[in-house]
């Protein structure tokens, strides 16, 4: 038998993840790497860490070290929906189930949403790891484009009719509204309405990726598309970006019909998150860990995000038909280059004059589009943002 | 839209675990329980957390609370092949993929060798969570009869020609070798060569679920199947029942075009497992926990286990029909009551009588066998178990 016959067709259908490979690429000494997703280490809060874990190993080894329930600890799902109704979303414990990271959260929706060939609605560029979610399940997500203020309602509603005509209704809307992974972008309050009022015509579900909200550093704070409309959307959120990702720990919030179904499929998935981190992190919150490190943080990626603009500015400015968006949060900015460029054909060239990026056709349903890369500016000290900026600039004017 | 319509096929086939659903039955204050399977709290090797937790905090807090790669944190995938070379199977590190814990294993399996429809062979009765795993990608699995000696080569055979002659020819044979879940059985060696010899005649992977191996009271230890067969068998650890559940880490061993699938497959599931619960694993196994903590673990569910049997011959010698496994590890046994009895039937009256075991029909690929229980020897007291025992015989004695 061949190998590839004891596979499930999903299988088959599987590859490496793109960013992966390149992360490997961009590991050798000397790289200055914009490539990665990856938090600064020192917004790490190492002391709340100590301090919880003293805590939980000194007085609850015996629950935190077990098995716990699949829903999660109820004392996170209490601490979680307090940071909701902070943000002004009425919610409960009860409609909250922790996962391992936001990416389980992707996993689950694809699992229970998703048959083989249905499609769902993503941004146009997304999240890779949301389009590898649905992939792997042989979903078919179809890209709807993006401009400066994020996913464009009218080209939602043509590309929903599109699909309906055809017969291939999606099965959901998947939206990342603040700060976009790749593009930075995020949906102002009227276009937030305008994609529900189109949701809400055709019954669709919104699924909300929101990992970066708390990550603001300028502008004004959008409502979520959970507190305009709980019925309707699942929104998923994790610790990794405003706490740290060590732990895998995230959450799911959202109308019960829907997250009853995935603490049944989590159930056959996993069990439960790990008891022992969950016990960590709510002590971390209770001691007052988020607010406290959150200040820092964003202290830290404002400069970050600023020092590049402006490096970019610097760079970039006189050469013709290069733009750039502008983020008011979160840790990536998207870089487009002239009609006719490649960022993927430049690539090489980058990596021999010792800066990565990733190239923006990762980001797209279809790998269709080759003019912009996406930018971290999250990882990289101030110095290496400067001179990998200079070397980018060096990189694309070669190649005017 | 009804509800039902927005989910896939594979999620409006899902069900909430019975076991599940059980446990909070038996959660009722004065229950004595013999139907969840944790492990004994005692056994959480509680110093060895405390000092790795330090260490991991104080010395590599940048990269155990940041991100990890897929595959695993290096050092744990080499600490975990050398427990496996020192139970005579040669393998190493890269063939090596971690898990969060052996669930995620059995899910990795489910996602890449099951396409809806497909059969899969395992134990009649076998593990809950591996069914779970196995329906929730709409796969079928097929049941095939176990004796005191596990699963019987010629039941296998037969099912597989059946399967075959019907073209539904499984996608691989799922097996729990030693000290089985739930019958408390083992394989002896040369019935486990018989079994290869089966799957090697019709090219079947073998799927080696070996959570309790380390754990043997008594008797001869038999070489895996991973030893006889490397080229194919993927085998399932996890550290729940050697050290402690509350992390979530297990890890898969086989051959690479496998563990490369599922490593693709993982991607997409949950990134990484967390990266700081496999530092606190790989600093608590150089320091020798794992050696330490299954000494008294040994000593302890031995104990229980000989107390139990001695509880049972006491409580059922006297009633014609009754038989029970005698495992020589692990942490269940199987009790079968006289002809025409059903265990689910009298549940309700054993809860009414404060002793709860789980009803065999859970564990059979179609919930069609009543006349069993499992009972689970590692998480309640010794006078618990004797009291729970004799609870167990009152309600036996009043059905017959």
């Amino acid at each position: 038998m061949n190998r590839q016959d004891y596979f499930s067709d999903r299988a088959n259908g599987m590859k490496r993840s793109v960013i992966r490979e390149l992360l490997k690429l961009t590991a050798k000494p000397g790289i200055i790497s914009f490539a990665g997703g990856l938090p600064a280490p020192a917004t790490f809060p190492v002391d709340y860490v100590e301090a919880a874990v003293d805590g939980v190993i000194e007085e609850e080894h015996e629950t935190a070290l077990q098995y716990g329930p699949t829903e999660g600890d109820a004392r996170l799902r209490e601490d979680f929906a307090i940071i909701m109704r902070k943000d002004g979303i009425k919610t409960t414990a009860d409609h909250i189930l922790i996962t391992t990271a936001s990416q389980q959260g992707l996993d689950l929706v694809a699992k229970i949403f998703l048959n083989p060939g249905d499609t769902c609605i993503t941004g146009s560029p997304t999240y890779l790891g949301g389009l590898q979610a649905f992939k792997s399940y042989q979903g078919v997500p179809v890209g709807v484009e993006l401009d400066d203020r994020g996913m464009i309602p009218e080209k939602l509603e043509e590309t929903i009719v599109r699909l309906e005509g055809e017969n291939r209704k999606p099965r959901f809307i998947y939206i990342i509204p603040d700060f976009q992974n790749p593009a930075g972008v995020t949906i102002p309050e009227s276009r937030r309405r305008q994609i529900l009022d189109i949701a809400r015509k055709g019954e669709y579900l919104i699924i909300e990726d929101t990992p970066y909200r708390q990550l603001r550093y300028s502008g004004q704070s959008q409502p979520t598309f959970q507190s305009m409309a709980p019925e309707m959307v699942l929104s998923l959120y994790t610790i990794s970006k405003i706490l740290l990702p060590g732990f895998r720990l995230g959450w799911a919030c959202g109308p019960d019909w829907i997250v009853d179904k995935m603490v049944m499929a989590k159930q056959a998935v996993d069990l439960c998150t790990p008891p022992f981190t969950q016990a960590i992190t709510h002590a971390m919150l209770v001691n007052g860990a988020l607010e406290k490190g959150l200040e820092t943080t964003i202290q830290l990626y404002s400069n970050r995000r600023k020092l590049m603009l402006s490096c970019l500015e610097k760079e970039f400015a006189e050469i013709e038909g290069v733009s750039w968006t502008k983020p008011e949060g979160g840790l990536f900015l998207w870089l487009t280059l002239p009609e006719g460029m490649s960022t993927e054909e430049i690539f090489e060239q980058a990596i021999e004059e010792k800066v990565a990026y990733v190239p923006g056709s990762a980001f797209y349903p279809n790998n269709d589009n080759f003019r912009s890369m996406r930018l971290n500016f999250s990882y990289a000290s101030e110095e290496q943002i400067c001179e990998g900026v200079k070397r980018l600039g060096k990189v694309v004017r070669k190649n005017i």
